[in-house]
C-alpha cells in the first residue's frame, strides 16, 4: 500500500491533474470502467484504502467527497481530421470556452445529438479535466475529442457556422458542416467569424446572449431533427 | 462604519443568506443596480470599506473574490395565480431542481425566451440563492418567480407537459400550458406525472438523459419559435 504523498505514482497523478498533457485522471469506479469500455490504456489504478492509504487518497483526489478509487489513463488520441471526415453529421468546435463544465456539458450534447466529435480549438478547458468529465456524464470517454488549430478549421473544407446575435438563418445544418460555438463574452476569434456563416437562435430581447452551453443544446438539438 | 461580525445587520445578512426567507442578498454593483431598476425594495446597502469594514464585509459576501456592495432586499412576492394567468405564452414549472444553478439557468432561459414566469414546487433551490443569481445572469430579478404546491399546480386548469424519454410528442406548446421540469435523476413528481402530456425530446440512444437545463433550452426556444 502507498503511504506516502511523494510516491512516484502519486507525483504523476498529481502532475496529469494539473498539467493536462498525455496521461489523464479519472475518479470513481463509473468513469474508470466506462474508460476501459471505452478502450482508454490505464496506467495505474489505485483504490482508496488497499491500493493506497486514505490520507494520501484524500490528497490527491478532486472530489469533496472522494470515491473509493482513482486511475491514470494514456490521453485518448483522436485525429481532428477523421473527426471531420464523418460527413452524416455535423461536427461541433469549440473555440475559447475556457469553464470546463460548459466543455463537457457540450460534449454530452454531442453524444446525445450524435454529433461527429468535438474539436478544440486554442484556449478551451481540457475536455478530460475532472470538471469536464463530470458534466459530459461520461460522454467524454466515448465522443471523438481531439484540439485544433484555426489554420487547420479554416482549411477543412467544411463550412463554418458560428451562432451570432445577427445572424442570417435560423436553421443548424443537418451534416457536412463544423458548428462553432465561442465563449460568452467574446464570441469566435475573428479569422473563424471572417468566414462563417452567421446563424442565429430567435429570442426576446429581454437578455443579451445564451449561456454557450444552452446555445449548443438548441443548434444541436435542432440539427439531428433535421437529419432525422 | 461597521466594524464588527456580531452587528444587527451583519447577523440579518446572514440570516437572509442562510434561510432563503422574506429578505434575500444580492451582490455586486450590477445585481444591486438591476434589483433596483426592478422596483425591489432595499433594506439595506453596505459599499466595501466605506459602511462596512473590509474584514466584516468579506466574512459575509457569498462570492470568493467579494465585489464592493452587498445588499438586503425585501424578496420580490409573486403570485403564481397571476403568473398562470398570462395566456399568451407558456409557464415553466420546476420540480425538485435542487441545484441553485440549474435554477438560475432555467430563470434566464425564460428570459430568453419569453415565458409568463418560473414557479418553483416544493423541493426546488432557492431562485435568489446568490448561485441562482448569477447563473440567471441577473433574469431572476426581472422574471416573475413564485413558489407553488403541488395541489395548485393541479388545479391551475391549464395543460401541464412534462418532458419525458417516453413521450408521445415531439413538440412543446406553444401558448396556455405549464412546462413542468423535474429534477435530471427522478424527473417530475407522481400526482403530476400522472396528469401531465408527455413530451420527448428526440436524441440518440447514446446518452440516458440530457441536464435539465439543457431540456428547458430546446423546448423553450423550440416554443418561442412556434409563437413567432
Amino acid at each position: 500500500m502507498i503511504t506516502s504523498r511523494q510516491n512516484s505514482l502519486v507525483k504523476r497523478i498529481r502532475h496529469a491533474m494539473r498539467e493536462h498533457a498525455a496521461e489523464i485522471v479519472l475518479e470513481g469506479p463509473k468513469q474508470v470502467e466506462d474508460a476501459l469500455a471505452a478502450g482508454l490504456k490505464p496506467v495505474a489504478v489505485l483504490r482508496r484504502g488497499v491500493d493506497v492509504s486514505n490520507a494520501v487518497f484524500d490528497s490527491v483526489a478532486d472530489t469533496r467527497s472522494p470515491q473509493d478509487v482513482i486511475a491514470l489513463f494514456e490521453r485518448p488520441a483522436n485525429d481532428a481530421q477523421r473527426i471531420l471526415s464523418r460527413r452524416d453529421s455535423i461536427v461541433v468546435a469549440l473555440d475559447g470556452v475556457q469553464d470546463p463544465g460548459n466543455v463537457g456539458s457540450i460534449v454530452r450534447l454531442a453524444a446525445a445529438f450524435d454529433a461527429a466529435g468535438v474539436i478544440l480549438l486554442p484556449g478551451c478547458a481540457d475536455p478530460f479535466a475532472p470538471k469536464a468529465i463530470r458534466a459530459s456524464a461520461g460522454a467524454a470517454l466515448s465522443v471523438p475529442l481531439a484540439q485544433i488549430s484555426v489554420d487547420e478549421l479554416i482549411e477543412c473544407g467544411l463550412p463554418l457556422i458560428a451562432a451570432s446575435l445577427d445572424g442570417d438563418q435560423r436553421d443548424p445544418p443537418a451534416r457536412e458542416a463544423v458548428l462553432v460555438l465561442g465563449s460568452e463574452g467574446s464570441g469566435v476569434s475573428e479569422p473563424i467569424a471572417a468566414r462563417a456563416q452567421r446563424i442565429f437562435i430567435p429570442m426576446s430581447h429581454r437578455v443579451e446572449s445564451l449561456n454557450v452551453g444552452a446555445a449548443a443544446a438548441i443548434l444541436l438539438s435542432l440539427s439531428f431533427r433535421l437529419r432525422g
